[in-house]
């Protein structure tokens, strides 16, 4: 059995040695800083959950390749059952994290790749598809952590990346060698790569002729020489680096989503890391197979499960202040649980509704309208459910003092009785879900939701791509009997 | 093979005499009448698609209850496979009728009751279920169409039907006899039953004790003595007989959906045809079985199918004034078929999610939760889509002239110029598309959709009954560590 | 005093014979056609008002271009107070008809041409101006009823005017003569004009060079040789003809909106009449100037009324079941009551913060982004208010029986019973206030909405083109305290 | 004139003394610490806009009172055009600072105050006026920043004040002194007092009989003897104590709003500050006139200052990316305008529609249903506001690193070429609007907006209360000309 311990994997971490920089200075440790340790304990919850005997249904898979039983996280799916599967897994690992489980953006990247390798090397014989094997096999049995970048910062929009004055502001190969390739640019919003042990890069978007340095994908240590990772800096980055105690904060372990920028200084990639150079008209595949993929995970699994997290603190508040039969607030509630089980089902639609694609590769990956569809949904349902949350957890939910004043004598007796609603409910577990949905409600996930998988544009543009509106144009014709010109007379 | 001709169907009305008014007069005809003759078009068409191979698979079934195939409207569901097919043929009859297909209540009224019979018999030791496989067999065998009845007058809202100084708000047993039951009262909003060869009754809503006159389940020939139906008349039903030539009409061949009040004036019903009299316990159950497979039909599978209609129509209008590249009716169109495709996987859902209920009785019957979502969000979608038609379609959806100016020799080549947006396409085509898009946007679907299966509120209460929020809070608690009071001190 | 009798404008309009067909036929007589009818109350109740005391002051004003008091309805406004009064007017006669004043359109025309006749003179050195207060002191003085006109069919809307095969899609001048011009094409969705005196003509849409034939603005009376009205024919239309009493009817004596194509085919207006012609650079500004003043009105006041209306029938019906306390009805009429109000302080903020245009010339118009943003909202808080009605109003507000049915011996007893909801209320009433929810949830009035005052799209464009950032980036640069490229170093 | 510099505020702070806590420690000086030092700032920039000549005309205003020329938030509105210049102090005040003028409160409470007070005079007899006059005049005098309180923490709320186990959950009078009063309690989410001079205390909610000690309005000295100030302490304070420099944050002088729980242990207010104390019956009229005063302000126009600089960063956002031809961009920047105008003319409209209150008084207060309606929409569209710019913002609003890294030798290349988006916009630049409306799409606005002046349900409540139907119902009674039960026969 491929499966890494927790322990080994934090064991692990400790030999790789990224650059990373937040908030204007070096962060030495990884595992010790308090911000990417969140990063950290959300990527070792999913090695403990694959072991333990209630999640491992969820979280492991028997793998046809390695012929044993592997996180699912490093699984290509090759049924409608696995991506049914997939879909429940990103419910559940949300639902407990609260944040990103960092594995995701590689496990979808892994979809994307399998299939397109197969395809290229079908079409143009190239011998991708084994590579990435390789490389998948090794992921799957060392048991590693695989984080994805795709987005990149971009020059001006009016204009063609060749047209750029600063070519590297979409990444770009500046040299092939006969070992390899050395790349140059940057990924930006990339999520908890520094606390994996694999980044796999693929590129932004669509290429075309002429853009062949462009055309890129592939995979590279995570303390590859030439990498840096420059951290956000969020309010919720200061608070937690100025806590005392982890457990005044509003998701304690796990922290909200970490991400960097990528900085690829001349990073040299081994060709047999390489998986796509070149082949402009691929490019294209990559992104639209990873974004599907992607969009019914963020659309329909993930934010089903952060949405519970949000419905259980709204109910609580609800109960601490006896309110339980307010009218309102159960049709609010209604809407919540609305929302969530609208976003649940688009997700699995999405899988049910999935195909192998290609045909022959084996690979299976979900409806491409539907997948969309998720996203572009859930855009809106997860905004409606942070403002339903903010108007029932109340003005508290951004005033509330901190957890400290507890502790401190001079106002833990006022906190104690004015912050209870005459309750018999703690002033702590109180004050902590008033914290929870603090994060939720007045934090970065609005945005997030918005751009995670991409911003609502590129879902709209796919939607458009996939329907061509014949059969809808059919039905209306055969109902009304619409004749032809021929037949009406001049 | 059980299956009628659609002529054989026709035929087979020509043998009932139902009770019917229309705008003041008696119906003498229900199959010459105008009006009443789109319920026989559609109904019609359920058996013609039986017997086309194109659509075999879609509407037909083999039936373990008689071992022969049958047609799908007549099959209760006992799987999952069936749950989905069922809601494929949803969506497949309402794109191609454009209205309702009218053997779809007394088709969900039958899981209902196959659910409910069989636990009553299993709890009571009555002897309903076999009674209704009895009812069953010979709609299968002899290819029935079966309507159903269910929402009543009722009287003032804020007292019990005990209350109400007249009785028959409700409909009510007014004599029990050996050889059967005497009711009286109305139904009312019953789609096409005076062209159906039965009409299935259900109670309202649930009952508790000193309602068991309420408490009625049973099937009745929809020509039985004492049964009136007095029908709607819009100003669709107007346009109808109106009309010269039925192509003038926005959905020519089967309508809008027509409806009438059933009163039963004294109706005597023989026990074999009882399927439930006085177990008050068990009303609300086979109201809340019929809600669930009533709302995913009406929430996520008929609706898809008229709004691809509706987008249909839109698209040719776009086409037709040289607009396909106008990025705001294309933004149009993308919320278009996100919402229908929002619909199509709730209903998917609540068929995938579906279960056999109660265990043992072999009937499958959706998942209450998404059920009920499916119906909730379609209400909102569905005018959502009618409206953004509405923009779409333009002024002229509403001002159109009458097709008889066509005919007209002083108006014809005025309308020939003006309304054909110096397209190619003919005139005659393009008002009939304007005429359609009228049906949809500026007619009876907006209110029938909030109310088709129950209104909002309907939902928003099954809602709150299924969903207990215990996982959501656990999830919570466990995230957030929180304590018991004991483990806080005082 | 120059106010006609309500009796005297009927009468008036004996002497015209308007070309006017509707459904295939020809409509003899304006005023007996239950159809065209509908148009002769509704402009007739503006006669009528302005000679009640009680309604005088809304409906009259003191013309200082006569010296006389004249009906509102003629007047061009040339103050703040002026445009407040015509918003309040709008509400006024909205909710009375439950329809369009159709004097309305030629109203807001005037407001256009008063501005754009003025700056023409003062910038070109036209005669427009004292030509267009000559036409307007004789409708003042005459107190004429004036019909507008402005959208057209269009050909290919990716090409421009002069490049569609048929030139006429557009109305057009074919012949310049000494004593005036000859126009054809056609106008569509023309609101009345068949019962007015006038129709005041405005450019569809701004012009540029080359499309000199196209910059037309003028004044014809509605019977002018070469004059045919083609009318909307809806269910609707059908219905009323259908009717044996107007008291079936949901809105008896002034219907649903009604409107027509007006062809001109080789219309000759002398040039007294004339009051655009070939000045290209201010077709748009005619357009504009009208588009903001209709769309207060459009947006900000007349759907204020209709809502009313809506709002007021909802209410009576949620009593006849005795639901006066149910908190999810309650809510939705809190819902339909803040749309209502928004929609009035929108037509009262661009009515408050209009100005005069151009300076000197004495006329005030309403604000451009006040106005166009009134009709956007509208035009989604209309589509929700008729959605909530038709929640509120429940299956019968589409399924009611003809009110023939109280006059059947047969059905009467049933009727009665069954659709009073047991309460004290005349089932006539109850089925009438049905009846009007009908005509609103399931009638023509969304669609009109969204195109009444132009489409969605229409305001978006103007809200675009009135809003240039700067403000609001200055804001933005002051309190981050930007910096200049120079100060910031290399 | 009584207009204190800014830096004789700055200094007049220094005299005081409150007990303030923040982290679970003192905070020894609110004009040294970085969070409280924001509340300083905010109050100080309405001492500054008072004497510069620029805007002396928006923050000013000659009281009738004293006869001298005061700052506009200690006048009570007299006159329409007092409530449109406060309308569009409001708004100015907000666009400035990003965050609240902290003397908002109190100038809403004054206009409830004297009202309030006035009335009681009148009906009981009581001195009320008279000391509120005094107590007002010398704000004006001294010009002092007068803070505002409402809000209380509440038992639970199934229950009366009376029920609850702790009675101090509502603030309550535990003694009556000849010199004044003795109060105990708490009240909760209080912006900015404890850097104000005064704070004005109202009941939180209407009093019925038996509730006498919690009927209470009065004024005392911020840092009075038994007041405690427990500060909110969110990511954004931490943030702001982390910081290097104010120019690392999104809001760097003004920060976002600052709270604070502010106990009363037992703290005396002498009887000549006492406005209000037993009198149940005027509660609820404090509460209401407040209310309505409030919600034009939070509603229509704060809400509309905010939304300027949040559009004025998108904007800028958009350009430095290249997009300014992006059609979703542009639509979603006219949704954004078109929310921003709603709020603004119902802002108006409720000053435009305000009224004398009571008649006599001299005081003018908003329209109570356009009041409401202000804050009501606002809620909304604030959150949709917040959503559409962290579209338009991108992913990097939430992930961009610290304005430190332009500092850090190690990184600052890098952020330069990668966070420039090509353009020739200083890095700086573009990190800090990034930083902005980080502050204002993933902060504490959107619970705030619903919170601040009351949650949703307190409008709808209101509107509820204020809305009879009874214009609605003639409306229709009369078009449809219903009969009255006599005239309808048996």
């Amino acid at each position: 059995m491929s499966l890494m311990s927790p322990e080994a994997f934090e064991e692990s971490l400790k030999s790789l040695r990224p650059r990373v920089f937040m908030n204007g200075k070096r962060v030495e440790d990884v595992l010790a800083h308090p911000v990417t340790r969140t990063v950290v304990e959300a990527n070792k919850a999913s090695y403990a959950w694959a072991q333990d005997p209630r999640y491992r249904g969820i979280m492991t898979v028997e793998s046809p390749l390695i012929g044993e039983t592997v996180n699912r996280y490093t699984h290509v799916s090759g049924s409608i059952e696995d991506l049914v599967a997939k879909a429940k897994a990103g419910t559940f690992t949300a639902e407990r994290l609260g944040t990103c489980i960092y594995r995701c953006v590689g496990y979808d990247a892994f979809h994307a790749l399998a299939s397109t390798c197969w395809e290229m090397d079908r079409d143009l014989g190239t011998e991708y598809y084994p590579r990435f094997l390789e490389f998948l096999k090794r992921v799957q049995r060392e048991d590693l952590a695989v984080a994805g970048a795709l987005t990149e910062p971009r020059g001006d929009r009016k204009k063609r990346a060749l047209d750029w004055p600063d070519p590297y502001l979409s990444l770009k190969v500046v040299e092939r060698r006969s070992d390899g390739i050395v790349v140059r640019g940057a990924k930006i919003n990339i999520s908890g790569a520094y606390a994996s042990h694999e980044l796999v890069v693929l590129p932004q978007s669509a290429k075309t002729s002429g853009e062949e340095d462009y055309a890129l994908a592939f995979a590279v240590p995570t303390d590859a020489p030439g990498i840096t990772y420059i951290c956000q800096y969020s309010p919720y980055s200061a608070e937690r680096e100025m806590a005392d105690d982890i457990e005044e904060l509003g998701n304690p372990l796990f922290g909200q989503r970490e991400t960097a920028m990528v900085v690829f200084d001349d990073v040299f990639v081994p060709w047999e890391r390489v998986f796509h150079c070149g082949e402009v008209r691929y490019s294209g595949r990559l992104v639209t197979r990873f974004a599907k993929t992607h969009r019914m995970t963020c659309g329909g699994t993930c934010k089903v499960g952060f949405m519970n997290l949000i419905i259980g603190a709204a109910r609580l508040i609800q109960e601490y202040k006896g309110l339980e039969k307010a009218a309102h607030i159960n049709d609010q509630l209604t809407e919540m649980v609305t929302l969530r089980e609208t976003g649940r089902a688009c997700g699995l639609a999405a899988a049910q509704m999935g195909r192998e694609e290609p045909l022959g590769s084996g690979v299976f990956l979900p409806d491409e309208l539907m997948g969309n569809v998720s996203k572009l949904n859930i855009c809106n349902a997860f905004w409606r459910v942070m403002a339903l949350a903010g108007d029932i957890g109340g003005g508290l939910i951004v005033t509330i003092p901190s957890l400290k004043e507890l502790k401190n004598p001079e106002t833990r007796a006022y906190v104690e009785e004015f912050l209870s609603f005459g309750s018999d409910e703690p002033a702590e577990n109180i004050l902590k879900v008033h914290k929870l949905l603090q994060h939720w409600t007045a934090g970065q996930h609005g945005v997030a939701t918005w751009h995670g998988a991409g911003p609502v544009m590129a879902q709209k543009i796919m939607i458009q791509r996939v329907v061509d509106f014949q059969h809808e144009k059919a039905l209306v014709k055969e109902l009304l009997r619409l004749k032809e010109r021929s037949e009406v007379g001049s």
